[in-house]
């Protein structure tokens, strides 16, 4: 039911970036369910991950590894969530790890692992290290709808997006990978989100450029406001290519990357939202007017979350009360509903905090109908704005999920 | 699909109060959709209403007119919310209040009005006063399940509640009718609810008594997360037992009221929960061990408005690891997750923020099948603690609120 989503984009090859997929059994036979990435010596890797308190072991373990050293090698399993599983979690992790750094030779600090899956069932390691060897004889720098679909779990179709730009004369490509469908409400990070550069890029201006795009992109996404115990996003910049090296984002280079950045991570962001679990709408949340930034955060946030909302929307209905009625409850202070407008896909509904004379029942039914609809809410406080992204609540949301264990 | 709401209780008369119900065909013909209440002269009243900026018209007036005089009347229609009508719904609120004043010889502002249904419609005020001279000749003080009919909108069953008790050598009853299956998460109040006793309360003390036991009760049930526009909760003592004052809650008699005045709020605040919107269970989330009570409160409801969770319930599947993942993003600060347990209906599942040796799935399967489910967090943080009621979440809700217009 994935809205909009198209075909996998053919995302060139990223010098410095190999990969592979392999079928260990994790949770079904015959299903791709671990993906390895090699990055080239020399790649800078920044990480952004879930702010939830039960944050899994593989988050724990990668937080670490990147204070200590380096990352040579990403391993991403599916099936297994490695969360809710105390000091064994963190022991299946690392032996994880180990198991590729002695089949590669290198550090077991120089590799991040990632799960996702069930939670709270013990992470079947033998499985894993069986089908290493496989996975290193397999690596590729060609085939990147392969990672994609190896990283899925409740997702229908994988999702990718890249961009190119010249730098210091060089062709520089930025491309990247997502998942997640459910138990989306991304804090700080997302379910699983890899951007791979060949750019040259300093450690420090790529953490900065992460955690600064993840707030437009990924930490601006719902489906049902559920964080999840493993978000983890990661960006590699290989230096591959040669080009200079990037150390600011304000110099024109800087930039210019930032922007194609920002625009790979908005795609993939929107990707996860478009294959929303039981989506039938992509849904643009737009709060402007707003005294305070985070009076439009929360907002867009709490309009994006109502369950009335989302099954109004649903039913292609124009039901602005219900948007009205989150708009007053949503805890912005000081807020003076006489000066609240509404506009949904450009047709003015509410204004001065009421119906507006020229809206009609018609018009209303008119704007509900596409796929792709946009709610703005002008609050008439002030001059900042914020934009999040979300889905409708269907009968097939709550099919998937009374029937999927996560 | 109401969870074991039984038969409306045969609340007795209480002396000092009368009702009728009248059909004025607001939204569907051959429905009673107004309530008028006769209060005795000498009552005193208190009142919580909804904390939601975007309050309907009604609510503005009540708070107005309990600030200017002591109420004599209650007038309820159903069908119509009056609430994002601006200037127009002011006007239309206190057109009723005169009707119901010039019809039983009153000041305007000793009529209280209440509206509840579709929000964004102007009040049809001619179709209301039209039917007041009937209501006010079958004026009774007996038939509170029509009363409670009378308030109904999405509502499967009325739902009423008393308790009697002796004070001062005399029989005093406690009772009251609430309303409401969805948009529920009150905030301060509840969508309608309405308690009555003969007993003699001072109005400094009603008030507190109502404002503090609010937060034992309506304010601590949610069905979906959404506060209405509309909630109101009225309180009348009126005195007409002729036993003597309350005029402190520290004192004897005070205890004792307060004590069955709270049962009775509890017992209206389930009520509504029972019969939320496509319920199928009945579920207490009590958090215990927390270090502050805001701790345990927010942890509660952040279970409590989870589709996860209630998705997962819906299902009778004891998925606890979204009950963790929940716990974790709860915002609690300094949260060790190795103090965390978790219980559902007495079977321990969690115990130091991990799987419980002894549980096991059969366990978890059947202490999640009954109709009333129990979901005990320990955060192992300190002594504080806090109890919310809510709902599963099924397709029934997606069906219901993708039909009906709020």
């Amino acid at each position: 039911m994935a809205v909009g989503l198209g075909a996998f984009p053919n995302i060139p090859v990223i010098e410095g970036v190999r990969f592979a997929t392999a079928e260990a059994g994790i949770k079904k036979p015959n299903r791709k369910d671990v993906v390895l990435f090699e990055l080239a010596e020399g790649a800078t890797v920044a990480g952004v991950f879930t702010q939830n308190a039960f944050c899994a072991a593989p988050v724990r373990v990668c937080r670490e590894h990147l204070t200590d050293s380096t990352p040579r090698y990403l391993v991403i399993n599916t099936g297994n969530a490695n969360a809710g599983t105390g000091k064994r979690g963190l022991e299946d992790a690392k032996a994880t790890c180990v198991a590729v750094a002695e089949l590669m030779g290198c550090e077991p600090s120089q590799v991040l692992p990632f799960s996702t899956g069930v939670i709270g069932e013990h992470l079947p390691v033998q499985k894993i290290t069986t089908v290493l060897p496989a996975a290193k004889a397999a690596l590729s720098a060609e085939g990147w709808e392969n990672v994609g679909r190896g990283i899925m779990t409740t997702d229908t179709l994988p999702k990718g997006a890249y961009r190119q730009l010249e730098l210091d004369g060089k062709t520089i490509t930025i491309g990247g990978i997502s998942k997640g469908a459910g138990m989306i409400r991304p804090n700080m990070a997302t379910m699983l989100g890899f951007i791979f550069t060949d750019a040259t890029v300093e450690q420090s201006v790529l953490q900065a450029l992460l955690s600064q795009t993840v707030n437009q992109s990924f930490n601006r996404i719902t489906i049902d406001s559920d964080t999840s115990t493993n978000d983890s996003c990661v960006a590699v910049a290989t230096a591959a290519k040669g080009a200079s090296t990037i150390n600011s984002l304000e110099s024109d280079d800087g930039k210019l990357f930032a922007a194609a950045f920002l625009e790979v991570m908005q795609e993939l962001a929107h990707a996860i939202v478009r294959d929303g679990e039981g989506a039938t709408k992509f849904v643009t949340v737009e709060v402007t007017g707003a005294a305070q930034q985070s009076d439009a955060t929360k907002t867009a946030f709490e309009i994006a979350h109502s369950p009335l909302v989302k099954t109004a929307l649903f039913a292609s209905d124009p039901n602005w009360g219900r948007i009205l009625a989150v708009v007053g409850r949503a805890g912005v202070e000081g807020l003076d509903v006489d000066n609240v407008s509404l506009h949904i896909n450009g047709c003015q509904i509410v204004e001065n905090g009421g119906r507006s004379p020229s809206y009609t029942e018609e018009a209303g039914q008119e704007a509900m109908n596409p796929q792709e609809i946009h709610i703005k809410v002008d609050l008439g406080a002030g001059q900042e704005s914020d934009t999040v992204w979300t889905t409708d609540f269907s009968h097939e949301y709550v099919t998937i999920n009374a029937e999927y264990r996560t």
